[in-house]
């Protein structure tokens, strides 16, 4: 049965690779995805799939990957995996509209196993979330995007979103500012181990809805916000939040972390950072303007929901 | 005579503060020093000096610090530093001009000291260096910046510019990027132990004449390059090369890494991002372009001298 869950796994992402990509560009009506498949020397490959300067999406990309080696010596002391060999199969995805009144959104699903030096699976596990990272705080969004994963979350466990939602919050930080946050989070889980209670099928289970609700949260908050009317100054703004995107993904970032030290491809690994970004010292926006009302929310996380 | 050191490196970064500052007012001719002093709560603190939107530097800042504390654990397990205690000062510069055609600069000099429980000194170095980030490759500049640092260099040991210059090459390095420079290098040097051959005083010198040399080695490239005639397509390279610097200041720079470890003034360690920066996925300069010319030079490190 240990294929079966792999090709299971694999199946499901690359469908929902291809269904976002299609949900986006109908909202998008303009650019096209185009993909670049690629294979990693040590095992395995990936499909990325990029789009940009479109009506709706200034850059984005929406990559899946199927990698597999052996347990390396950095990966061993810097990520703490012990086993001999290991497999990761998910997809990433990560989404920056032009507009600064929508919200950048990321999102990934990955499983993760394990083997000793027999073949054996001696540990598996499962990851995912996706998170909401605006410009502007537009509380009808904010609140429609938490609604949507807690609905999706409560069919599978009443303690789910709760749980998920603060794991969110508490790992999208920029541990570096005085724990801002990148943005107001959503659902993030990790190292979810089966068990006899929630087993294989339920975490592949939680994963799809999970995955397939990202249409639901977030493409029509892109729909709505696409086209509203916006001066430089919150351009200007949205490229200094953007700057603390990056100070995330580079500082602190895990799966960023994971692809660096495993030999990722590079540009697939990178698709997550802003198109353009700002790097000012010390900017402060005003006390109580809509800049600093983002702000205080990434500051001090909102239960939306 | 533990005090006369450190005051005498003190006094040497204030000056050096202060005359770097002075030489690049005289050359932008618009944009002037602001200052921040800041304290570290657990000792010590700092002068932030930056400039921005200039004639010549669109962003910059010349810094000093003077930091102490006790070893903690993150230092000890991420920093690999063992002691009760330690002392830190150095001045650290980033200059960002607007013209594409005129180089980035980064110059930094740096003394340690580490103390057991009974405030001995039980260790103490010195580290420095400057290097040259162009984004055009302008050989009559290259030249210029290098053979300034070897002069320099050769006053105090013949075989200091080769083994500094080569220390540089593999210091400023995209690992995640093929190997790729994040520009053409210069002097670099750290864990300058003090011995009977090289004393405290021989290290001070150098790190002095090397920190003067700054101004003579960068303003003239600075003065002739800030006019130059550019299109918005060398502004766009300029800023993807940006991008390269970001990804190097924030994943590999250990300095930085000190910075935020030792709860460093986040403004003044991130003061060094460049003002605007562009991530494109993939990009790749026309193979014998002009940009391609720097790519290679990053690539595959030239013997300018």
């Amino acid at each position: 049965m240990e294929i079966g869950i792999k090709e299971q796994w694999i199946a499901f992402i690359h469908q929902l690779q291809d269904d976002i990509c299609h949900g986006l560009e109908v909202v998008d009506g303009k650019a096209v995805f185009v993909e670049d498949a690629w294979q990693r020397p040590e095992g395995g490959g990936g499909k990325t799939r990029v789009i940009a300067n479109g009506n709706a999406i200034e850059k984005g990309g929406v990559n899946t990957s199927v990698v597999f080696g052996e347990v390396t010596d950095p990966m061993r002391t810097q990520l703490k995996i012990d086993g001999h060999s290991w497999f990761a199969a998910g997809l990433s995805l990560v989404i920056h509209p032009a507009n600064p009144f929508a919200p950048t959104v990321h999102a990934n699903y990955r499983m993760f196993e394990l083997y000793n030096a027999g073949q054996q699976v001696i540990d598996r596990w499962f990851g995912g979330g996706t998170d909401l990272t605006p410009y502007y705080l537009l509380e009808e969004d904010a609140i429609h995007f938490h609604a949507t994963y807690k609905q999706a979350c409560d069919q599978f466990d009443q303690g789910f979103y709760p749980r998920f939602k603060k794991e969110c919050d508490n790992y999208f930080v920029n541990w570096h500012r005085s724990n801002e946050r990148r943005g107001i989070g959503g659902i993030f889980y990790d190292y979810q181990k089966p068990s006899d209670e929630k087993d294989v099928n339920f975490w592949i289970g939680f994963a799809k809805t999970c995955g397939y609700a990202f249409l639901d949260a977030y493409v029509p908050i892109l729909g709505r916000r696409m086209h509203s009317p916006f001066e430089p100054q919150h351009k200007h703004w949205q490229e200094i939040r953007r700057g603390r995107y990056v100070e995330f993904n580079l500082v602190h970032d895990r799966g960023t972390l994971f692809g660096l030290k495993t030999n990722g491809r590079i540009e697939s690994i990178l698709m997550s950072l802003p198109p353009t970004v700002r790097f000012e010292y010390n900017y402060q926006p005003v006390a109580g303007s809509p800049e600093d009302k983002l702000l205080q929310a990434c500051l001090n996380p909102v239960d939306w929901v």
